[in-house]
């Protein structure tokens, strides 16, 4: 088997979105499970699955500047985490005006469980530097970025797919970042960052920098394309920030949009799930007159996944009806009827509105 | 066969919203042709089916007050148009936050061919007083009218379905409504007003009064419930203001949502239309970029009726593309992206978006 062939076939049941860079989102049903099969799990890209010669250089402002290979990831002490990662342009394609960038619809989330060294075990090893700021991430995919003619502040031949965090973040115990190099129990697959990632719990899946080759301490802020052009909120009307936390979402399940259900009782079902703390509380609305009922939420089966909830509803009317589900977090952020519009369309964590039929 | 039989057969096609009072949209394929055959017709009603006595009795501040019958409306000049009707709260379930009312999606928009009297021949028969401001028409639907409990203004146990117009657009020739006895060239069946209804051209589907019992001239303007409570753009930031002409509106018919369609020219058409006069232009996107192109847009085969449009596109790279139309009239109205929000929903023409995958 070629590589092309490989790709094809890991790629065969995720819903295509762009070709190359290949984008694609989850198929809906993918969001029934806790964990998603590595090949129902969304892919996103900047650029082409790009070869990597397996080293990955911790370097910059360290102390003791080292070499890392995946035998030298696997020596290190081994943590799984299950993260939920969601791409900071899911549900794009529902925002008005429609932004410029990947069509998403609404599947480009899912949650796998990840294998690797422990980032700040990474970096201690290496001794960043008493003038540290931030930890530089840089990708091995690079390429053309002319994808949205609009945007044509950004117009380079080869762009490198580079992130930054504060280095606080990055050594930090307990924000749990890994150098993951297996995703539910295999070697990482190429369109999922082959050899090994970054995964950065909370955040939308732009911090976790796929096909890692350098992990660098600067003593200067990074200001990058990828950190202060695209993957910023640029708000019609006040300052830009960056792309950060996953915002608090709840999705439905079950019913499918559209489905055609039984007049009796049905458990709607759903997932949701925050960057900033678990799910609090998840609001049904089964018409469009405001009437919230509080629906049952799991406890989270661990700090970085998707929590489900259910809702038994009395479905005594024919007809159609719409379905709502709001999530709250524990920080007390509660999902809004229409997030503030930005140009590039990311984080809409609008309440979810979705019809079935009552037969 | 029995009524419930009848309309049970006739309802078989359509997409219920509602089942009592029966709602239902249009099924999507309906908006292909020029006329929508009757059983395809989107059926709007406040209130269930009544009972109609054959009688329509014209007075009110009139010199010579008379009862119609169909045998009555038959004799006078007959009159035939093809007029296209549109729910005054189609699209309402794709606005945010959702508004309270039927979720209707897209379809509660059809065209049929009507045939009937002349509503102004009918008036001067009657001779309207010159004290006249409005004419009043009432249908014979009734019923309990708390169907939205967070509505809480209206809960009548007994509400009437009345309309009103203006003298001078209700005794204006050029304005051509009709007191219609025949759609498609059939009787008109029970959910679409039997035996007579009104049509008023342009406007929205709320005028055209089904099961017209009462065409009464008033000397002071008439306030009744679904002419400044219900039907009203009630803004959340201006004064209220009555429901009345179609907004410009286009329909992408052709590829359907979410549609798989192959690489190639793919022939992008559709539908649009507005109460203010013909369409003058649609532009059709491809990408979320602002690449709008002019559509060829065919001249109205009559003043009433939606245009058919029709865009090459080269539809070349595989994924997922968005697609958009948006059509200007001749009165220089232009689609929105939003439209603003009102608290009943209605109006609701933004530009459309779906989406397309390319294999």
């Amino acid at each position: 088997m070629t590589l092309a062939d490989d790709l094809e076939k890991a790629r065969a049941a995720l819903t295509m979105i762009h070709r190359e860079p290949f984008n694609a989102e989850a198929p809906p049903d993918a969001l029934n499970g806790d964990i998603t099969p590595t090949e129902l799990h969304y892919v996103r890209s900047n650029f082409a699955v790009p070869a990597h010669d397996g080293a990955l250089e911790i370097g910059g402002a360290v102390e003791h500047p080292r070499t890392l290979t995946i035998d030298g990831l696997r020596a290190m002490p081994s943590v799984e985490r299950v993260v939920t990662l969601e791409c900071a342009g899911n549900g794009r394609l529902a925002m008005r005006p429609l932004p410029a960038g990947e069509p998403w619809g609404d599947y480009a989330v899912s949650t796998a469980r990840w294998t690797g060294a422990l980032l700040h075990q990474v970096l201690e090893q290496a001794n960043p530097s008493a003038e540290g700021v931030e930890v530089r991430f840089t990708g091995a995919d690079h390429g053309s970025y002319l994808l949205h003619p609009v945007l044509t502040d950004v117009n380079s031949n080869d762009l490198t797919f580079v992130r930054s965090l504060t280095l606080a973040h990055a050594t930090d115990p307990e924000a749990e970042i890994l150098v993951a190099y297996e995703m539910n129990g295999e070697p990482l697959d190429p369109d999922h960052g082959a050899p090994f990632r970054l995964i950065v719990p909370r955040w939308y899946g732009v911090a976790s920098v796929k096909w890692l080759t350098h992990v660098d301490v600067l003593t200067e802020p990074y200001a990058g394309e990828f950190e202060t052009g695209h993957y910023m909120y640029q708000w019609a009307d006040r300052p830009p920030e960056r792309v950060t936390l996953m915002r608090v979402r709840a999705r439905i399940t079950d019913p499918a949009r559209g489905a055609t259900i039984p007049v009796g009782t049905y458990t709607v079902r759903g997932k949701a799930w925050s960057g900033a703390g678990p799910i609090t509380n998840v609001d049904v609305s089964v018409t469009g007159e405001g009437d919230w009922h509080t629906a049952q939420v799991e406890p989270p089966k661990g700090p970085y996944q998707w929590q489900d909830w259910s809702f038994a509803w009395e479905a005594t009317e024919p007809g159609r009806h719409s379905l709502r589900a709001r999530a709250t977090d524990a920080a007390g952020d509660v999902q809004p009827h229409v997030p503030p519009w930005n140009r590039l369309g990311y984080g809409n964590n609008a309440i979810e509105v979705s019809y079935v039929d009552v037969r």
